[in-house]
């Protein structure tokens, strides 16, 4: 399961814990703007807006899961099992399939705007990339600097929805999560006052109390509320440092431990990496399960008018500064 | 408010988040055997075990918020308002005041064994450190290798509590949330089974119900749950680097980010350091709110037979690993 | 707000708390066979099937909260503000107004399956009784002895949804009621097993710790779940005496006592009555707040073959048994 | 399991709900100002106060579950399993058996004042009242028309604590449960503003939100909440109807339906009684599981200067008033 995150101090970012029970062997992957992009029914896209993200490239191919392009739109596919519903191709739609998603949006559009006009007509066709790699039941969130959407190809076709929160989570679908909200709107960063009774002098514990009621789980649900609420709430300086250390703080707020979300008999999903994207600025921030240290890769730095992929792979070894 | 935390996998670690609205110049504070411990009431103690842990160094004393000696005695102060209550000297008893308590027990004790001697002829006495420096209403978590107690005293005298879970964080008295554990019970890191109707057929969202029911804000009492769920629960290698990098894991459920517990007005509260010291080796690592890599220093890697202090100031810079 | 609830030993129950600020001189009312049914645009229904239930009788008109024909077939109108919207009228459609919705379905169908063939073609209108008694927003269930549906008219249209917990409260639309029950599936009426930790033992409170992590407000979604909760582990005996009273029993886990929802400053929504039908006798049973006595009406006592309403005010002053 | 409770409009009253999953064939039993009080170690006390209450009568000795004096002090037994400890015979200390325990104070004492002066030399031990009847582990509440108190025999002693919530259930010891009020103080009657979020709109599901966070479990500290936030907010007129039918709505709160509770395999506690006695009338109200009609028996209407008990059977029939 994963979460992903909006946030905005004086720049824009964009991210998302990956949480499973293994690696797939993803790096941060830059496309430049005339790697070519092909699909399967679509028709190709050999010059596009560059990209940033964390994927895991299979025969020359990004299979991103989460990435953000020269002009700051961003995108992340996360879990969405039972619910995703791919579809055959339908004559007159673009055909795409979930695999190819991100770089289909990613390559043309520069805003929510475009992306809206592009998601009009698509069709989240279900092909796979191939019989050792087949679809994973996603759904997306799509964000530039101003606003966010969700999209959910479900049976009864695709969904799009704005979401105001700027966070997404797995299951149930997005409707639900924003319902769900509401029950919780009682929640703040203060200290309550005594509501409870007129009659009767209720001490306080310690701060921190106004939370009561944040539901302290990993399930979907209680992830979508815990980082609504952290996020809602974040104070943090606009500095590059600060920022991006205020939102690895949101991340961690629902991050798994290994041992406390069981997947199998023994097996556990934990929080492989964390992501920040400066959206602006195009800098790939992430940490890893066993390192802590925050790495970045600069799209900038490379040349994006080239045609290849440039893959780093993740700094995965806890770097350790001994002072003495 | 602060969380501390035992762990052990091959090795053994003490740690615990710090959480305040502002830093007070601590260090990384390494105080070797023959450093005069002097005390306001009870004799010094010149000649003593060497200690490693954060301090704020004042007058040439160190007021050690947590610390560790080379025997693997560690011993934390956490808040405690309301409830800590400092005596007047009594004639007859070893009146230590909470500043001193810790060089007190840890200069003198190997084990649980030894401190809880010790304890049996205590009496915290309300003497502060300075005019400016007056005592801080404290209650502490004591730990060895094996075992841990909680020590508090309030105004029904001292209290000694055997602490089987290893967790401690602020108010109310320890028996509370020893108790208050119990109505969670239920909580598991498995996807629990359906009980609530034979009747109905009840989906599953995600992984993660099973700890559905966890208190996920930053009260006292919530955080004494998650923490004792995520130390019970958790699954992590025994190497140096996998277990020091799971106990900050398990540190993090229960951290603050910035912006969630407001103090006062427009102040928050949030977890200044989170420290993790391998009491077998003496290593004292540290991560802060502002740098997410781990910091580590090494008490054997100084002359524990010296007199001086030494004492490292915090690496509170985030220190990015930038790649390309 | 209200809950209704369906119920079944060895026969079948159907009833409802309506939870309101006043009472609005309901009476317990039985229409016969040859009352002529009028509606405003469909046709008009002379002949019917027998009806009783509570209502507001007004010019001769019996605008019921809730009733239960001869054939068993039972309905109640609960308040869903905000998410109802009823149309205009639409040509080829059954155009029916909320108010005259009961008696138009009642009248006609025998059965669930009856329902769905009317409900087919159905078109709630925005047509006010009068313009002293505008609509109100509502949405319904219906039951026969063997499935129950809930009928909402939103913004989107007509919706249709199979109710397998035989529960319905209020806002939000029913599908988030069934996604959120899922939230509750480790919820049992036995103690739970110490699932928390394997190393530290965790004592039990009291009986009834099954049931932790149920919500016990007022609130819609709550009064769902714990109302779905008490219905599917409910264990009585099917007597006569015995399903009637339990039938109550669930329904008051659910009621309001005066004082615990405002509703304005000063005005406090409560359980104005509980009923609980006996579909297949046609015995309506209700306690009132002021009178916990269980008052019973037979509809099979009164002339069925009637063209006049009868109707039976509440008893509605608590009845004491004194006994010396 | 049992929840006690005192409640005041312009007369005062007390009662509880008897939550076992047998009848012990109690009744309401008057005690009359001259039936000879014995007891196993202290000294009879044949002349008193009489008291009303439920009781079982054995071996002509009212065995008082709960109880009223003609001067208003009531008190009540309940269920303390584990935690409480009798003791043995101590000279020089008021020997009393818990089974006497009701009888000694309320025939002695016409207020709290009173009854503290006793307790102060208060030994309660453990002798049975016979063979067959061993002692339940009991605490106690007792309560005049202005305060009450719990007293409760631990392993550590006799504890006696002011009550100002004026409810008792069960485990763990009292103070918890004053304590674990805190974790409620911000539950209200009314709806919760959205502090949640200042940038997000969020909108408000139904009625009843600010109770959102109300445990709504049977466990002992879950009634204990209930209860207090029942009775702290009731709302009521100040009749004697309105008040002891407000009375019932809030034991209903707190009570058990039949399977929601399983004390062992297919065997479910239940709520077997609730009574509510006017304290200033010596008017004993009460309903049972079976007959939820209010059955009242009145002190005064008896010879009180007699010697004899007088019993009451339960009527234990629903009562239902058939109209038709």
């Amino acid at each position: 399961m994963c979460t992903s995150l909006t946030y905005s101090t004086k720049d824009h970012y964009f991210g998302r814990n990956l949480d499973l029970n293994l690696s797939y062997g993803e790096s941060v992957t830059i496309t430049p703007r005339h790697f070519p992009f092909e699909f399967r029914k679509v028709k190709a896209v050999p010059h596009h807006y560059a990209l940033i993200g964390m994927a895991v490239v299979v025969d020359n191919y990004p299979l991103y899961f989460d990435a953000t392009n020269e002009k700051g739109l961003s995108m992340a596919g996360l879990n969405f099992p039972d619910n995703a519903y791919f579809f055959s191709a339908v004559e007159g739609k673009d055909n795409v399939s979930p695999f190819e998603f991100i770089p289909w949006i990613l390559g043309q559009c520069a805003s929510i705007t475009d992306a809206k006009k592009l998601l009009a007509n698509l069709n989240l066709v279900n092909i796979n990339f191939s019989e050792d790699l087949p679809l994973s039941p996603l759904h997306w969130i799509i964000a530039d600097q101003t606003q966010s959407i969700v999209v959910e190809s479900v049976a009864e076709g695709l969904q799009i929805y704005d979401n105001p929160v700027g966070v997404l989570t797995n299951n149930p679908p997005f409707d639900y999560h924003l319902l769900n909200l509401t029950n919780y709107r009682h929640l703040s960063t203060t200290t309550p006052a005594n509501t409870f009774s007129s009659q009767l002098e209720l001490g306080i514990h310690s701060l921190g109390m106004g939370g009561l009621g944040l539901p302290g789980d990993l399930s979907s649900p209680s992830r979508f509320v815990r980082a609504a609420f952290a996020k809602s709430n974040s104070v943090a300086g606009d500095s590059e440092a600060e920022s991006v250390g205020q939102f690895f703080h949101l991340l961690k707020s629902v991050a798994y431990a290994k041992g406390l979300c069981e997947a199998d008999e023994g097996k556990f999903e934990y929080t492989i990496y964390s992501s920040c994207c400066n959206v602006d600025k195009g800098i790939y921030y992430y940490t890893t399960y066993e390192n802590s240290q925050i790495t970045a890769v600069q799209m900038n730095n490379e040349d994006l008018d080239g045609a290849q992929l440039t893959a780093y792979p993740l700094v995965n070894k806890e770097q350790i500064n001994i002072i003495n």
